[in-house]
């Protein structure tokens, strides 16, 4: 048995973030709260998230369950709350997710979870880290999609560059330390990453800064915050190989 | 002869509400006001207004008199008009609607009316009466819309209830007669609608509540104001056989 | 040797009215500021612009240069900014404009001008001139493009008209001498245009006013300022023949 109430834009932020990797998750209900991991179909890109019941105005999970949810069929029916509306999510018995939104009750029917697989996070030593704030990685990004498919991020001691090269055109997006909100780094590290990917990933961000953690020709870690700090997402970004 | 100058949203409102079911309309012109009943081409809905003298800033209608209208080019040209803009009407011996806005004039040939036909209002005995807003409502029909083509109104001395039934998804929206502005029900009545009707309705809905009138397995009515009380739109649309 | 800094809308505004009739063209950078012609594949309608220094925050051209760009590029990377921020233009050595924006570098490859052919603007008489508001001829060209894909320009001593006739619809916006902000005109002249250009060329207008020269069966002269008065545009529109 597990009942929760959230306020709808929590709800949303999880959902959205985790809909640009998968239509279905499996959702793991504890008595700390609500989990999830899944990779996309092409084993490119991985979310890890957590959904604290700080987050929730009630929060009541007797027994561990396990949930396999349609994510558009949650996004549709958010759609009709506005962001401070609380949302409440049920489910007993029935094989049915229970949401109420004022006087409307929406019933979904759950998915069979023994087919989705368990993900483990793989073990990574990313020596490098940058909190950036979220419209500058967006322009860069933004900028980019006119001239190529994937882009480098690069960090060195003096700050993060973001670039993107195209047959005549190039893109540098170029933070000095100064402006970084952090920055460890010892020594440049490199790595290139499927601009679509990584675009759906920053824009699902829903906080002013996001950590990225780099190696060379290594995955990016995206790490950000949800529901005021009563979650966080982690985005995992498997590399492209440099040809040059 | 017939002139009027009215505000462009009164005009709009109507042009609207009459669009979702038919392209072409005869608009009776009197001194009363002008008034319009039309069928849809598959005899579903019915659409009844009248928009009053009383809602026109001038007007003036010699004899009566019957023009056939073609609806996507009033809603045309209304498009060019802010909602508080005076639009002005006139009709003389030409076969033509002569429609200002300023300093712009546009001439709309005339339909052949002779063609269209003229519609009867079915007597109904509808025991239930139900006063209910118009944004819960319209919740109710986006959040079936996800699941299913066709919903099921119901009203009972406690309160009001739209419902909609997918394979494994259901919606219930449910208004207790607390929160509803008006409720005449002796016995619990219900009926089975087509979803796209009754959401093209009450889409049109311009006012913050709507009246609807139901049976067991009859058509629903669905009344509300327009131009501030000087004038009506009466829908009626046919149920569907239930099929259990 | 040239570099610039501007207020991205300047250069916004000038890039938009560009590319209403070409894909490409050919900058022109002397001391004094940029500037352009253009004229349309099918040779209907012509731009001829200048962005003067004035319009610059700083501005820097050593010698003359001429550079061609490909204006979508330019309306991308333009899209990133809002239009308070200064864009940095500059362009060395190196075949490409770089464009700055914050810290974001977009480096752009130039076209080969070599077989950009250059435009002399026929030299025309054109009696009648008439200073209107930009929407008022907006809404006579909105309506218009409902019933006809020509419209007919006309001015004579008493006011400025723009007319369209379909097959039983017409449209006139009819603007008194009183309500325009000049008119000089001995006598009546009357054009026939097509309406896309026409609209898109008076879409791509900026200012409040727009200058209009007529003549009989004669090219339309469009003309409006940009940049605070720092830059003009100036469209040039060929006549379609009337055939009545």
């Amino acid at each position: 048995m597990f009942k929760g109430k959230i306020k709808s834009d929590f709800l949303k932020g999880i959902i959205d973030a985790t809909s640009i990797l998968v239509d279905e998750v499996k959702l793991r209900i504890t008595s700390d709260g609500i989990f999830a991991r899944a990779v996309d179909p092409a084993h490119v890109g991985m979310i890890d998230f957590k959904l604290l019941a700080g987050a929730f105005e009630e929060y009541e999970a007797e027994e561990e369950s396990e949930l396999g949810i349609d994510l558009d069929k949650i996004k549709g029916i958010l759609k009709l709350a506005s962001g401070e509306d609380t949302v409440s999510l049920s489910h007993g018995k029935e094989e049915r997710l229970v949401i109420q939104i004022g006087n409307l009750t929406r019933k979904i029917g759950l998915l069979d979870t023994s087919t989705m697989p368990d993900t483990k996070i793989p073990s990574l030593e990313l020596p490098a880290e940058v909190v950036v704030r979220t419209d500058e990685l967006y322009k860069g990004i933004k900028a980019s999609e006119a001239i190529t498919d994937h882009i480098v991020l690069l960090a060195d001691p003096e700050g993060f560059e973001l670039s993107a090269e195209g047959d005549t055109d190039t893109v540098k997006l170029k933070i000095p330390k100064s402006q970084l909100s952090s920055l460890k780094c010892d020594e440049q590290v490199k790595s290139m990453f499927a601009l679509d990917y990584f675009s759906d990933m920053v824009k699902s961000v829903k906080s002013d800064e996001v950590t990225l953690r780099l190696g060379n020709d290594y995955p990016v870690k995206m790490m950000f915050q949800i529901a005021e700090g009563n979650g966080e997402v982690m985005y995992l970004l498997a590399p492209r190989i440099e040809s040059d």
